[in-house]
């Protein structure tokens, strides 16, 4: 049967506050002449599909969630001039017209042409444009020349490149972000799958040392198994272990926590307590870097002020340090070349935090477990069109 | 009369609130072989002298004021291997050791080696350590050879030379710590001494646009003058003023305010509104730099949390836009021999922000005329030997 | 008569050496969806059009000359999703299709997908890609949104924005190159349009002090107009009469002659001459911009080896000074967007090197006199559909 | 006996060509406040010293050799604020006031106030300032607290931390040089100690490729058992050899030979064959780092031109390409403290390189087999008061 005939796909599909399922839908169609059609060989889950999944969002029913995708190329757009069928291709989580003036720059987690009225897209992402999701079938991919990476033919590294679209380049943005140069010491809040990649990229790029901050012993044990100093901060303030430790404050801070942060007990949101502790814990003239994700409005807060995105924050003592800090999303397309080379070459292999592989019929259960984060659920990929 | 048998100086002496005088004190002699002494020709008296001034700090009586300070080598100490008698030279606020790991970077506004248990030390100022001010007739110069900045002989430039000690580098500073490339646009808030050197900064290297936002007219005035767009921001949001007059969101934004930032009255202490409209006025992907002081504690804050230094930010639209941000007091090395040699050539001339010069005895009522902001005082340079 | 059925064009068509003629041929259409049309307001003759103009080059008969382009949106692909009809537009010199590693990266001028088999294109320029020139009535530019810059309809600054296109951002370039910072000194060598446009940057970005070297009085007047200290190198060597001026080596110094130089006679040429002035008149740490053209083959060079672009460098001294050096075409979308600002908000102003304005009938005798360097014909702009 | 009564001391003197011995001469004395003294622990020989040893230099027998230098401090001078008696410290090899304009910008190789007329400085060489090398059991030094690295007390790494004196930070500087940034391709040109490094510089920052060049077996092996390519220059073209295995140019070249650079037979002088082959081998917009040595007058260069230092280079190649470079002498202070943070926490182990440790009484025999490169003497330490 012929692509032309083809119309439906399988897809999975949000139906509502703790309800997914996967549904036969339309398969995306050509719509630009600069896209192409790709076939999904991997489509991750990212903790942050879990904030729709969880009904936290204005997320519609109908979407198809996944944003961090790759596969083959299927149909091409009569514009595109460098992919061609068959190509193997992994695509940045941000969707970027790669003509605007962010994009010009690099900066195309800013792109100003592909979401009208902000600055940023993304797929299958409530409020970042009209993008389906990757964890289907089929997926439209707009601008495709300029979004796609593509990666040697097979499938080798499958599971390495497929986190190539969002959470290797962003660990190693949030590392990038503070400033980081080669031989410094850092401490990364956070060893979820962003943490441990900023971490992991700590280790890559030379790092004196690397301190990662969380509570999760499974967490904690990955971290030191790829040489990094794990720090416990239900155990006491992780500031004061880690300046003790160190002999003195680190030379850089990563934030990979973001606005639902816990405060010591572990439980007990409270949004500014890992700000405070980079401040703490930095040495002056140091830079932090923010990953982690703030928004400007946060309807679950756990205060009117953090509910409207605002921050308490020293202040005062980041400036009398003389502190830098650096925010946003990934531009992903700033670092997927090189990190691609990293893993074909075997000098990365940031697979090490995938947990499970599963296929789009074991998707609904996958969201399931990995919401309620039991059977070591930490970071999933699917393969919509069955195993490789 | 020989300099080894004069032992005697005229200073201003800080003897409490609102009150200082000028005494006979005893000549300031050479402690390390890396000392100099100098006949201090000018002494500029800071907004920062004002809050000691105004005893809303620790500083105890018997201080000798003045951290922006020139002068003639009067008596060298035997490690001193550029300098000689005669040199005239300009001294940057900071007093650093040039030889601790912040100083090797060029960090010499937080060097760990002149005020104990803290990183950063300056001349006649609370807490910066034990370096007696100039607005005194001579003056220890520690660590000579790297503090000092070698001027051309004579008295020509003295007012612009006087301003290389702290503002106009630290004007300049604000805009590096925005991350400023010559052809952006840059709004700069507050349009006292230090906003009027960063807006000039802008002016100098090439800013396309240059947006100044105060409530003085004369320094509203002073600002269109040198080619910048003044902005008043009790008449409507400066934010709003700004992005309409712009066609949109500026490149960069300068916060020349620092803690005692005040409401669109114009008189109520808000500490967090002047970064809230950097973060409101500047483009995604764009940057901030914050040379304004915020301090970890302040007793006349006006609410608990502002008192210890804790501002309220909003993070949630910081880290949406990517913006980075940048503070920390002034390098003054790191700019102070460029801005010279712009002076020498004629390229600049930022002493068109001094009001007032004034003898050693006029001093007293310099500080208090400045400090009722009366009679268009704004930036007043001293001269303790007497007129040049 | 609508656009559809008009098919015929006035343009420059080369003949061959020394030989242009304004014929009627084809209009060039739209070829791929991002391609757009546009009616030419105006289109500059650049000293490198006269390399073909002369036959040193394989140009072949019939090549349309201009890769300093402004004009009118006309017609549109259907990809093209940022411009629309009547859009006034200038296009940099560089074809670049804004979705390769280089194009990326922002290094337009070295994109692999427009001139197969090497990094770079450019409009009517031989061996640079099947891209006609622009001093025509009509021009095709490809991937048109990412290769367009957006002008303020109308027709005001219409040659400053003319020089957007190559000269401006290449002189500006070369300051970028060198490393240049803000303050520092510099000494450009070459004072033609690109050298006037380099050290005008210079003035623009606030140097100390910028250095103009050539032998033509009118050039050396023009950089003095600016603010430059002019330097005849045919008097005494250029590198003494600068360091005597300067009081030591410059900071900074930019090559914007290129492989043509002539040595002290003015005359004989003697290719390494410049950048060996440049090695010297360097301070040690400092830097060097090489905007300046190069080749790999030269078949009208004084000697063998410089006509297999080979050249004879004082590397060891460049070594001891611990030198760095950047070279290469200018990556005109780099700069462009800000110089547009700093033009439209009366910053900058660079047709000041604008010596004449002639119509298309002109442009062969413009063609004549420029070549001939006679009656001040230094910087030449076509308006290929009449007057604005 | 107290230090006051000790004056002499053992010392490799050189007596002139080929002929080194070691004598009992004046132990050095303290002559600036800011001096210290100190027993050396360990000093090593480097290639640069047989260019001494060998008679191709200006230098006079008596000559202390030794710019590779740690040890523990005995005497302070008055002016020393950091460091204290017993303190174990690794030296650079430049010799550096830390109060010039190069230092205070961290150019340290570039100093301008220890060596008179010139802009640099460093222990034991020729023209390099009156400073004795560490091949003795005392030295002094100058401008200590600036100079000195402290390291951490006992004899724990002592091979390794006696690399920070100069290869590990040069090798680690000529990838800074050429603009490297961790995850692309570099190529190492040379397998020398300083060689080994810039390619293990590249191991520990993130390279994705390191290829190596070299002709001697164990040079190349020695590069594989890190993680490189290596690549033997002597079988077919390494241009050639690197494109082909990296499937296209890679982004970085680094030239670890220098002057003395030897063509495809591996025996023949040819001193620009290694700059031609970091052209050819690195992609348009690349970059080039040289920390090889080149200089401005070498009498035993292979022909007149390269005895004045000029070097034919493929500039217009070079141009073409667009590349940058950078060249120069090892700040070394910009990197060994970071570097010793690398050591003490296991990230780094640089001591791989070190074939031999002697005493003093054995030095005489290493420099001679080492300069006939005989039982593989390729990195000698010398323990100049004993074992540790």
């Amino acid at each position: 049967m012929s692509t032309e005939t083809q119309t439906k796909m399988k897809a999975l599909h949000y139906d509502g506050p703790f309800k997914v399922s996967v549904k036969e839908i339309e398969r995306p169609r050509l719509e630009h002449p600069d896209d192409v059609l790709i076939k999904v060989t991997t489509a991750a889950i990212c903790g942050s599909d879990l904030h729709m999944y969880q009904g936290r969002t204005a997320a519609q029913g109908g979407l198809v969630f996944g944003h961090e995708n790759m596969g083959i190329v299927e149909e091409l757009g009569s514009g595109v001039t460098l992919l061609k069928k068959g190509d193997r291709i992994v695509l940045p989580f941000n969707v970027a017209d790669g003509r605007c003036h962010n994009c010009e720059e690099g900066k195309t987690a800013f792109c100003t042409g592909v979401n009208p009225g902000f600055a940023g897209g993304a797929y299958g992402y409530v409020a970042m444009g009209p993008y389906q999701g990757g964890q289907a079938q089929y997926m439209r991919i707009p601008f495709a020349d300029f979004n796609a990476l593509k990666l040697p033919p097979g499938t080798e590294h499958e599971a390495d490149f497929a986190l190539l679209a969002d959470i290797f380049p962003t660990g190693w943005h949030g590392l990038v972000l503070s400033g980081f140069k080669s031989g410094e010491s850092v401490a990364v809040f956070g060893a979820g799958p962003v943490g441990l990649m900023a971490a992991y990229s700590g280790i890559l790029r030379g790092a004196s040392k690397v301190y990662v901050v969380d509570q999760v012993p499974e967490r904690l044990e990955a971290a030191k198994k790829i040489g990094c100093i794990p720090i416990n901060f239900t155990e006491s303030s992780p500031v004061d272990q880690i300046i003790k430790h160190n002999g003195g404050m680190v030379d850089r801070a990563v934030d990979a926590v973001g606005y639902q942060a816990v405060d010591k007990s572990g439980k007990k949101e409270q949004p500014n307590v890992v700000l405070d502790q980079l401040i703490h814990v930095t040495r002056p003239t140091g830079g932090l870097g923010i990953p982690g994700l703030y928004v400007p409005a946060d309807p679950g807060a756990p205060d009117e002020q953090s509910g409207k995105g605002q921050i308490l924050i020293s202040f005062g003592k980041l400036f009398e340090k003389g502190l830098s800090l650096g925010t946003g999303q990934c531009n992903v397309k700033a670092y997927n070349r090189y990190l691609r080379d990293m893993i074909i070459s075997g000098v990365a292999k940031p697979s090490f935090v995938v947990s499970h592989e599963v296929s789009l019929d074991d998707a609904v259960d996958a969201y399931d477990r990995f919401d309620r984060r039991v059977d070591g659920y930490t970071k999933v990929l699917l393969h919509p069109n069955g195993p490789l």
